[in-house]
């Protein structure tokens, strides 16, 4: 089993269809397992796939639409019954604090294990400003200035995006990585969610060679940063983390830029064909075509389309209008229980 | 179509399995529709066995355990999403309602469809003791006189199950049945449900035609009683009424008997084997004998069995055990997406 590993458990938008449960995406990140937008029948969608509920330690709701979190309340009931001994920790949007409550507690369970919750607070990140109706997400113009720590994102890169600032308003401390979330646009509160794991260092064998460092000696060097005069940047390299983006529900907005930007890969909505593009828009969503453009533009390497309209019959389709917007790396028209693997290192 | 059947739409006890979804039950009767303990994955399991939004009349939760009731959350947003023009009523234990309110309004959609909302209340019915905490329900052994209009439950038969009374303390008015229901015994108040078809009138051709009366006359004399003479009786017969039964999640009580006297058609859990009967009646289940006991003494016809438990790989153990138990009648090991018409009246 690969350590990083996309495995998608639904892919249906709004409603289900024969082939297409709701929405679910399970992300293995070595010791941590997230489980992004459970809608209902996640909790056997799961079984199927063969995640377990052991697998998981996040959470992650994007918004609280039915088809992106009835699951949710199985899969806490199911966290509780199989006495999972580790802690969960569930992210949503902090404005749906009241749905998250009714879903924990919607029917008779004894509880016997606790869920961490860490909802994210965009109103009150620094440079945001305060959405003027709990139900309404303006779009992430404004969070200029709020860098996350540990994020990748290089400032050049944003500059290119019309000088606008990172766009990542809110960030949490994985195993491994940074969880930080952006605010999208939709007609309820909706946040979009990506992984940074921090650069790291790659040792180059010839020159340690070259050197004379070998054995115990080269993990002496790595913890001390230099040993008998060589120093640690002599004989390695930067190793860029990997990355994840996770894009569902939303119009196109600063915030689906700054999830995307660089990601090696990402999990985005389309809705909708490019015929469409005006109900997208009207109903806060994307167009294959667009998901597509973002992908090119941001230099996604392996893009993952989903959340399918029932309305079209071949799914194929979004992936020739992605292509066609001019995205050139890997490409997944998802599949529900298609597992797909994170691209290696650069 | 026939237009009074089952539909099986799920038959895994507490947890879903790979081939068995979260409980469900669709009964087509007639006019009405009625969806019994929708699990989670109601909705998609209604997609593969061709059952609409548009054919549900009544939701009839039997406890709000999550395997039971998940579900209406998804079926209520659908009937929304889908517009149904027709009302739809809710039915479950009134003890339940603040489940049922967090499963109504568990996450954000626009509300453009009332559900009509019509708790089984046992605590205020006549006869019947109020429980001594919300969430235990005692056994149905105090509903001594509280016979239901349009219930076909025989005295004498009621007296051969140690002197108690019918035991069905609520009813409704459907199209064409009476609902009623009983209280069982769970660890959380928990009802089984019966619809009854009243008695009717079955003219017999032979006498008809021996005093004469034919083509509209024979409407006549059914709305008039009397026509030239000739009493409705002479020339008829009673039409029994068709019976169902709907009895889960209970250990055995007076309520199980109750619900299954002679009835046409009895689904009832079994969620153990015999060989676990302890367990069973420690969690409030039945086993799989006591299921096939019962549906012999009650004279049922039709009996379907199901909430299995996943730790059994053969579920046709089930039958053999009930059939061991003494049941001779129509048997059937309910699988997920199976079709039953109810036997034809006596």
């Amino acid at each position: 089993m690969s350590p990083r590993e996309l495995v998608v458990l639904g892919t249906a938008g709004q409603v289900p269809t024969r082939h297409r449960n709701h929405n679910g995406y399970f992300l293995r990140w070595d010791r941590e397992g997230l489980l992004f937008d459970p809608g209902e029948g996640t909790q056997r969608q799961m079984l199927l796939a063969g995640v377990s509920a052991h697998d998981l330690t996040r959470l992650c709701v994007t918004h609280f639409h039915g088809d992106h979190s009835l699951g949710l309340a199985g899969v806490i009931q199911r966290i509780n019954l199989d006495r999972v001994p580790h802690q969960v920790t569930a992210h949503y949007p902090a404005s749906g604090q009241r749905f998250y409550d009714r879903l924990r507690q919607s029917t008779a369970y004894r509880t016997t294990v606790r869920i961490a919750e860490h909802p994210v607070d965009l109103a009150t990140a620094p440079g945001t400003r305060q959405p003027e109706r709990g139900d309404l997400a303006p779009s992430a113009t404004e969070n200029l200035d709020t860098p996350v720590p540990g994020s990748t994102v290089p400032p050049e890169a944003e500059g290119a995006r019309s000088g606008s600032g990172p766009g990542l308003a809110w960030s949490a401390a994985g195993d491994g990585f940074v969880l930080s979330a952006a605010r999208l646009s939709h007609p309820v509160d909706a946040v979009g969610y990506r992984l940074d794991e921090p650069d790291g260092v790659r040792m180059l064998p010839e020159r340690l060679a070259a050197v004379g460092i070998r054995g115990p000696d080269v993990g002496r060097l790595q913890r001390e940063g230099t040993l008998r005069g060589v120093d640690l940047t002599e004989v390695s390299e930067r190793r860029p983390g990997q990355s994840f983006a996770f894009v569902m529900d939303t119009r196109m907005c600063e915030g689906v830029y700054a999830l995307a930007e660089r990601c090696d890969m990402l999990v985005i909505e389309s809705t909708f064909l490019d015929e469409d593009a005006g109900l997208a828009d009207e109903h806060g969503h994307l167009t294959a075509g667009q998901a597509g453009r973002v992908a090119a533009s941001c230099g996604v390497r392996h893009l993952v389309l989903t959340h399918f309209s029932q309305r079209y019959p071949d799914a194929e389709q979004f992936g020739r209008q992605a292509r066609a917007a001019g995205f050139t790396g890997e490409l997944t028209v998802a599949r529900d229980l298609e597992r797909v693997e994170l691209p290696p290192r650069r």
